[in-house]
């Protein structure tokens, strides 16, 4: 019978997502996560393997939780168009209240490791289509129902939203202003308004 | 009289930037400086000063050839809509034919550090106000020409294509796909387009 663990993994993995998010992979050492983590080093070799491997199940666990989110904003039955915007909206607002101006986790990772690390590249590349196939459902049904012009395909207007969040999540590492990114936000938005 | 230095500082310095753009400054040791610059440690500290100080001469010197490119485009006399989709068309191309997809030295940097060190903020942010208002510019020129609709501000406009250029510039750090970032960009653009 396996020893029980002596910490709540679940827990640790949350703090070690902190630190990765806050600082990055190659800013973060070892012992870094020794004292944030508050485990010894062999506890955490044994549990999660090396740093590497640690920043993987980081990612993986952001990834699930903004993944598990994400479906449950989708499932309300609201316009579209509305849905959209409270999803730009509630990034916005949650990278303004930051004191640490985090940005997005995936985007940090895009950054900091995709070109040489094939694993966070297919991580943050199939993150980006599933993320990208979700809102074209959404943008779908508001093109279903009106309140979404045709003038581009859904996956066309899915990938532009992306891109642009994307774009203001860099933003706010450096300049996390309300307003202009509100400003943004409406200018994307105008893209998906009907044409009357 | 100083001494005439032994190379040339600004080949080296170009090295540097390659250096740091590709891997980014953590990433990148001072050994690994000094193998890849061609010069000395003691030379190395003696010209530039520490690794931090280098960084922020080459990624100032990535800035300053940026900001050259975008004044001699920016002086041409075509319609600014037409300036404009080049401007995307231009970068996109730049990063798809990029085998080491080193997206945009600037936003690595925001990515990178921007939250942690106030210098690199300040010239991150500097950089992003100076692109915007160069951009404010040529929208407003094709505002009062009618090549740009007057839907919103020329401002907001300059700071909606900065921010989704942005966005481009991560996409392709992970997945520099040629007909998905076009997409990406006709859609922005369709925001530029006079009303009928």
């Amino acid at each position: 019978m396996p020893r029980p663990k002596a910490f709540d993994e679940e827990a640790v993995l949350q703090k070690a997502v902190n630190l990765f998010w806050c600082r990055g992979y190659e800013a973060t050492s070892v012992q870094d996560l020794v004292d944030g983590l508050g485990i010894n080093r062999a506890s955490l070799y044994d549990t999660y393997g090396d740093k590497r491997e640690l920043y993987i199940k980081a990612l993986e666990h952001y990834r699930d939780a903004e993944h598990n989110g994400f479906c449950q904003w989708m499932d309300q039955s609201r316009p579209a168009i509305d849905l959209l915007r409270d999803l730009f909206t509630g990034g916005i607002r949650q990278s303004v209240d930051d004191p640490q101006q985090k940005g997005c986790f995936l985007v940090n990772a895009t950054i900091e490791l995709a070109p040489h690390d094939p694993a966070i590249a297919r991580i943050v590349a199939a993150n980006q289509r599933t993320f990208e196939e979700r809102l074209r459902q959404v943008i779908e049904r508001g093109q279903r129902e009106g309140s979404i012009n045709r003038a581009h395909s859904a996956a066309d207007l899915a990938r532009f939203l992306f891109t642009t969040f994307t774009g203001l999540k860099v933003m706010s590492r450096a300049r996390p202003d309300l307003s202009a990114m509100q400003a943004v936000m409406d200018v994307a938005m105008s893209t998906l308004q009907p044409i009357d």
